[in-house]
């Protein structure tokens, strides 16, 4: 049994599984959350309450942190009551927020000067993948903390690959959401034609989901949509902020991605008719009415 | 044994395994090809060679046709030696080439006039599934026609989908490649992401193939673009045909679909810089210089 005491700040829908396979594993875990009432499940297991980001760190090794927005990350860390004002030395902070690369960077150079080692680590999965500790582990930061780290990583995760310095967990992350914007324009014009050319778009599906035009989002976000049910997997909100991030990162490197240019652009829009919450499904609801 | 003897027009990669599994299940199959030679196989087989789509038809009660462009399907059956002016009345004309939806309208519609029934059905899967007799056969024209020809479809296919009314099959085929296309689109900007952000796209891979990210084309065409191995499983000019269809049908029914004219775009950059004859993959090598 490691002797690492762990700090998890996000007690979300994500971070609530991840931090219970980790009790389960019998690491003590102290919790931190805005809402404490989302915390509430892994307080009856057993996991300690602290007030602050800087109360949960400050009896800590290693602070795992998966909070909203790149913002939230900010204040986590930097803040008054953050992470960097009370993690004594020789910590480990592991920052698994979807969040910007430059973020990233800008964290580890910080933690360096404090003598505290930073990495990135978002995830892929979804709330059924954390729930399964099936998620995809992308990691960015130095080698030696990636090995110190992996253990915890491989209790919450099924693939985890460290994907080079720090920043490279972000940017990786970041080919997954882009990858999957041009998939769902794709997916959301092939169904907008079918529908104005007259066709079933289930029979359609029946025809092209096991060739070459076969995807996961094809597989499962398709049917939920044929169904009206736009609860959400991934929320609308949520990918448009990764799009946003992956956009401003390929601006610094200088880099033009009109594919996912357009489906920022259509999310934003989902998003000003009030569909933030959706899942996102909703694109393929009125494709012809976002353009 | 069905008493259907069948004309097969077009013995290239895809014709000549699909007119084989034909003759395998018993039919006699008599072929027309402009090249000859790439019929030799099938008349080694025992396949009976015919010099023009007339002479192929006169005798036959099916005609199928997998030809190359849209005007090789016109001519094929409207030319002064076209299918049209030799098939008897009461014959069964399959044109299985990808192409036009308003032609395969048209074709019908002329067939109606001659006492033929014409049907649409583009297929995918391409020369491995029409080898392996797994392609998915997407079908357009009459109830009656379908269930004629459907013991033929399930010779050479493994998913056979009567789509709707004539033009229905090719317009499924269209959602197939739109679909395609928004995909392909997302890889190559993920990758060319993946580069200029200093990652390793290999290992990028590693992390997002099996998730939410994941398709065929990523699990299929991009291992292959990392061993610049840009040999046609589909040929750049052939997509690049199948998306100006689309386009061309979208836009009869008034409908933008900008992710697929991106990629006809980009698509149309390539062949413009002479890679028409490569794989689809090609857009993953130097996207940005595409743009």
């Amino acid at each position: 049994m490691s002797s690492e005491s762990i700090a998890f700040i996000g007690t979300g829908v994500m971070g609530r599984s991840m931090a219970s396979h980790l009790m389960d594993a019998g690491y003590s875990v102290a919790v931190y959350n805005r809402t404490r009432s989302k915390a509430e499940e892994l307080l009856e297991k057993g996991a300690l309450w602290r007030d602050s980001p800087a109360a949960a760190a400050e009896d800590a090794s290693v602070v795992i942190t998966i909070v909203g927005y790149p913002e939230d990350v900010a204040e986590t860390y930097l803040g008054d009551k953050g992470v960097f004002s009370t993690l004594p030395k020789g910590g480990l902070a592991i920052d698994m927020t979807t969040s910007k690369p430059k973020l990233a960077e800008l964290l580890w150079e910080r933690g360096r000067e404090l003598g505290i080692s930073v990495m990135d680590a978002p995830v892929s999965g979804g709330d059924l993948g954390a729930r399964e500790a099936r998620l995809s582990i992308m990691v960015g930061g130095d080698e030696e903390a990636f090995f110190r780290a992996k253990p915890l990583f491989e209790i919450m995760g099924g693939i985890v690959v460290h994907q080079g310095e720090a920043g490279a967990g972000q940017k990786t992350k970041m080919c997954n959401q882009i990858a999957i914007a041009g998939g769902m324009i794709g997916l959301a014009e092939s169904l907008s034609y079918a529908k104005k050319a007259g066709l079933r778009p289930e029979t359609v599906l029946q025809s092209i989901q096991s060739g070459a035009a076969g995807s996961w989002s094809m597989t499962n976000l398709v049917p939920r949509a044929f169904r009206d049910d736009y609860a959400p997997g991934f929320f609308v909100k949520h990918f448009l902020k990764d799009l946003k991030i992956a956009l401003e990162s390929a601006d610094e490197l200088k880099l033009d991605l009109p594919g996912t240019e357009l489906a920022a652009r259509l999310y934003e829009k989902l998003v000003s008719l009030g569909f933030e919450d959706l899942g996102t499904q909703a694109l393929f609801r009125n494709y012809e009415e976002l353009l």
